[in-house]
């Protein structure tokens, strides 16, 4: 018998989440039905919408049952297939959950299995840039941000995966770019690595002073992946007609009570929007995204970063760390 | 010697203002300067937004120094013009201000004298449906809130100036409307006289169940002029993809601390769109809102109700009621 090893939700977590809230178990590796197909995950994305899945209560997402397998996309290779779409061997994007193997569905399930193109980008970057967080950034920056040459961009998680990339590409426009992240290691990684004209550590002391004077010109566009006290910080400077663009809450995933929410009366005087976005509702813009952010990738206006934590095992533990911001790039796993 | 009565600011309120804010005074009629128009103030439009330019502070618009003339549009009578565009007799809209004569400029100074034209509207109904209330209704609707017809659309203030309008054009949209508004007399108003389907008193003990009651299938638009309370309990209720226009924090404008604002969590699950707004940034919308809402007006499609209190010394008076909601209509001043 072939195991498939699997993470299963044990427990609802309170605020953030613990390693007991995980369980580790095996089971035999499945078999396809009629059409279906069978894959071996390589690399499992972990990304902060999963902390949503952990509760019960209303989610833009299903929540999971406990007992479930950890829901999550993953990069995976063909076993078997009893669809002519696709065949043993193929790469594809899954939604392949926390385990080694899963059995999936063609389009037009809902999300459907995909070949990725190798060619066009590594395997990986299907997770980064070319996934889920590079249409988030994508669609998010270009499309509801409005960014303008010579304006002001504040990017909270900066140096996160979708963060990380919003700061690339609005500089790729010509914006002033200001990351938000936890610490001054992930700040000069930002500066760094990422290419920001400055970022700002929440956790400092001066933080608020210092994210003033690195916005002389206020801010226009929020690109927001925290909320919280961040978000505070930033509604002070907002410039008129910003756009906030809430994109994640972080900070706001694991607390027990609501954070308040920011003063409207700043709002009205400022012509300010804000707006609540997800990017599954903005299917229409992938294949645009992908083009152009593969294009971005092959010329090196666009660079990725990866933090890959080797073993299925390890997955709770990673997901808690990048939670906490302890990461530095994408957080994947690699399954094997 | 001809004098000018006027209502100056005599010192900035603490939340509601009182009649001790204000000072009566008089001067001699102003002579126009060159090139500018000598008006007599008819009709005095009070509005909302006054309350702001009495507070020091950032506003969106520039606060008023203590003794100046109270700002706001009249409907007044050229007596005397050194501007070839206007003659004596001619009947304008002006920032007359709240006082018997006034000296404007013709455009471009901002905002400029215009002639009104009282065979397409009577004069009163420039400071309503063809002015300021009826653009704002016109564009917070039409532009921002992007009705559907059958979707429900909640307005709070629902008997006030704009949000008599906002119900009206709302419900020529083919849309489910549900008014808010402070006892049971505005709210019987609201249906029977402006032809909401419910209208919801918020002083009410159960106001928000009757709220959820009336919304069976959420609420896709919030045509916000309230905030506070009000839009707390209409907050929960909105559907996917809402919109929020937010025109007005009446019940926020008084506050001497800020009103904390609505969990973004549920507008990132929601994916809700908060959107502050003033009319004045869409002057080019104006002409077609004032073109349609005549014809509407003539039609009886839209009908217009005010609430006129005779006498300029009497302003403060109607002012601080409107602002306490006591106001059913339009609040007008008949300056003579």
């Amino acid at each position: 018998m072939v195991v498939n090893r699997r993470i299963l939700l044990k427990r609802r977590p309170k605020g953030m989440p613990t390693p007991e809230d995980f369980e580790f178990a095996e089971a035999p590796m499945p078999d396809p039905g009629p059409g279906e197909v069978l894959v071996r995950n390589r690399f499992l994305s972990l990304d902060p919408y999963m902390r949503g899945l952990m509760d019960a209560g209303k989610s833009y997402l299903t929540p999971l049952e406990l007992g479930q397998v950890m829901d999550g996309a993953t990069i995976a290779d063909v076993v078997a297939s009893n669809d002519a779409g696709f065949a043993a061997g193929d790469t594809v994007w899954a939604p392949g959950r926390w385990q080694d193997y899963a059995v999936c569905k063609p389009p037009p399930a809902r999300p459907p299995l995909r070949k990725v193109d190798t060619k066009l980008a590594p395997a990986t970057a299907w997770l980064g840039p070319m996934g889920l967080p590079g249409w988030t950034a994508y669609v998010g920056l270009l499309d509801l941000g409005e960014p303008r040459s010579g304006q002001t961009i504040v990017v909270s998680s900066a140096a996160g995966a979708v963060g990380a990339l919003v700061g690339q590409l609005a500089k790729l426009k010509g914006l002033r770019t200001v990351g938000i992240a936890g610490g001054p290691e992930k700040c000069a990684y930002a500066v760094e690595a990422l290419g920001y004209d400055e970022c700002i550590d929440y956790k400092a002391a001066n933080f608020r002073d210092a994210l003033r004077k690195a916005c002389p010109d206020g801010i226009d566009i929020d690109f927001e992946n925290v909320g919280g006290d961040v978000l505070e910080a930033v509604w002070p400077l907002l410039n008129m007609n910003a756009r906030v663009v809430v994109s994640g809450l972080m900070a706001q995933y694991n607390l027990t009570k609501p954070h308040p929410g920011p003063d409207l009366t700043w709002l009205l005087k400022q012509r300010v929007t804000i707006r609540g976005f997800i990017i599954t509702d903005h299917a229409a813009r992938i294949p645009q995204a992908i083009g152009e952010m593969a294009r971005w990738l092959s010329e090196g206006k666009i660079k990725t970063y990866e933090d890959i934590t080797v073993g299925l095992e390890r997955a709770p533990e990673a997901f808690i760390g990048m939670l906490q911001g302890k990461n530095f790039g994408k957080t994947i796993v690699q399954v094997a």
